[in-house]
């Protein structure tokens, strides 16, 4: 668990894409954040107020989030310096980079000097149990992908919020880098020890109120070779009453496999259900979410009603249209 | 890679059963084995040679293999001096037991003294790619299971012994800890991290000749809770020209599940036919492997015929009845 408010952390991004962190908690846990951090060059702005470290504490700021990803995931020399003094000034960091926190030495040092906590994302700070399978109280809808990266951590987040603006009970569980520092917990499924996936899931989703939904972070496909141990655990360990297909239309090829199409909606559905109603025989497939950012208004209306045409479920793209229409599907 | 011929320790083995790592090399690879070493206490007999530990090295034994699993999995006290003997003799150690070698100070204090290495084959010990699910030239064969424990590993090494004889070219590629250990290299597949799995396939079964075969261990079941992401990962992982189901009639549950009950072989065959063939299109179900050691001859054979006749596949006991009517399906 990631102490709250944050400050955010955007050191010198080229641009907005670069804070894709710090972005992503701009739009779902604004609430989080007391302010942005920049330092020269920085070419983002999330619109909060530029503070200093000094400024963050004061304000209540308890944790620095990395909010940037950089290529290849480092932490350049010029960041230290700011970084530790943070940790000089109280408070924790975390991070989702590739480099973890962890393996700087003079952090470490600063760190157990000034008793902060360094949070590396990417690593599993608990230890799993081995799924159970055993039947838990509470409803859970699982975003499920036909490839990696189409969009299912932003429909899970939008779905959350439709239903909380209901009075519905529901909570996002985070299961990537990227959610748990939006949201403060979850579980990085990738780094997660094989044996132990499906139970970790289990431990993200417990029991729960009759009425309560948890609305699990989806991770790559079943049909992702690389990837698709890691989406199977999470149909498995999440029990999921409804699962909801998330896609990117016109994608030239599935994510880092130049020689791999994406099958088909009917494909998934059918097959994600079989393997699903093994620890759910009620489980449904009640919805599609697209990511149409990069078609124009009227193509993205078009192509969301061939598709809820062709398979007769509710097709939106959630972020751009809103979820109310998946919710409704699940109340 | 693990150093042979082996010393096989079967310390105070209470019965054969608790020697299943030593009866492993013994049925499958007894030309690795040059003697066995027993304490005071042992009722288990490989009918191997009793050697001292002097004795062994001086037949050329490289490395004392564990072959026994006791409850809790940890390396008792009065073990421990044996072990020491060992590595000051010049044998290296290999264990698959939960307690790690290389958590015992004592031990690795020996080993650095003596220059020797301890194999603790449940973690692994190299970095393994994401999986590119690129096609990769030579025949694969993998073994998918109902359930945990239904005969995968023997299966596979009934083959591999099956087409060796026959002169074809196949090797063995152990994912398990005791496959691991009977053949000396492997993949500890359960304990490899969530992004690597399939990766860790792809590498252990990499480009070969076109008429060689790969019979590679299977892990779980895809309808297995627990462990289903290990499972897929082998398939996408494995890219197979075949799968061959393994099954152990009669079970009351899965194992460790009470609450559930194995899934028919037609939806273990459509399901994972669906999976196997988005890496390999031309991917078929060959035959049925099942494990018949609760029933007796006729019983056995009865129940062959039965499933045989069902499914339209070539349906045998291989341990008990031979794996020749598999390898023709395959050729």
């Amino acid at each position: 668990m990631i102490h709250t408010p944050y400050l955010l952390f955007l050191g010198d991004a080229p641009d907005r894409l670069a804070a894709k962190v710090a972005q992503g908690i701009k739009d779902w846990r604004p609430e989080l954040a007391v302010g942005q951090l920049r330092l020269p060059g920085c070419n983002a702005d999330m619109g909060l107020a530029d503070l200093s470290i000094e400024h963050a504490v004061s304000r209540g700021a308890k944790t620095l989030v990395i909010g940037i990803a950089n290529r290849g995931g480092f932490i350049p020399d010029h960041w230290k310096a700011v970084l530790s003094d943070a940790l000089a000034a109280g408070l924790d960091i975390a991070s989702g980079l590739h480099t973890l926190l962890s393996d700087d030495l003079v952090l470490v040092g600063d760190a157990q000097r000034y008793g902060r906590t360094l949070h590396d994302v990417r690593v599993p700070v608990e230890s799993y149990p081995i799924a159970n399978g055993k039947k838990r109280g509470g409803k859970r809808c699982l975003l499920i992908g036909t490839d990696c990266s189409v969009g299912k951590m932003y429909t899970a987040l939008c779905l959350e919020r439709e239903m909380r603006q209901r009075g519905m009970k529901a909570s996002f569980r985070a299961t990537g880098q990227t959610g748990i520092l939006i949201t403060g917990s979850g579980v990085p499924l990738d780094a997660v020890v094989a044996d132990f996936m499906a139970g970790s899931i289990e431990h993200l989703t417990p029991e729960n109120e009759a009425d309560h939904w948890d609305i699990i972070e989806g991770q790559g496909s079943i049909f992702h070779p690389s990837y698709s141990g890691v989406s199977l655990a999470l149909i498995h360990g999440g029990q999921p009453d409804a699962m909801i297909m998330c896609d990117e239309p016109n994608r030239s090829h599935m994510r880092g496999l130049p020689d791999y199409q994406a099958q088909s909606f009917e494909r998934l559905r059918d097959t994600a259900l079989v393997l699903a109603r093994v620890v759910n025989p009620d489980c449904t497939v009640t919805g599609v979410a697209l990511n149409t950012s990069a078609m124009d208004e009227q193509e993205a209306l078009d192509y969301a009603a061939g598709i809820e045409d062709r398979l007769g479920l509710p097709t939106v793209d959630p972020f751009r249209h809103g979820a109310a229409r998946l919710v409704d599907a699940l109340s």
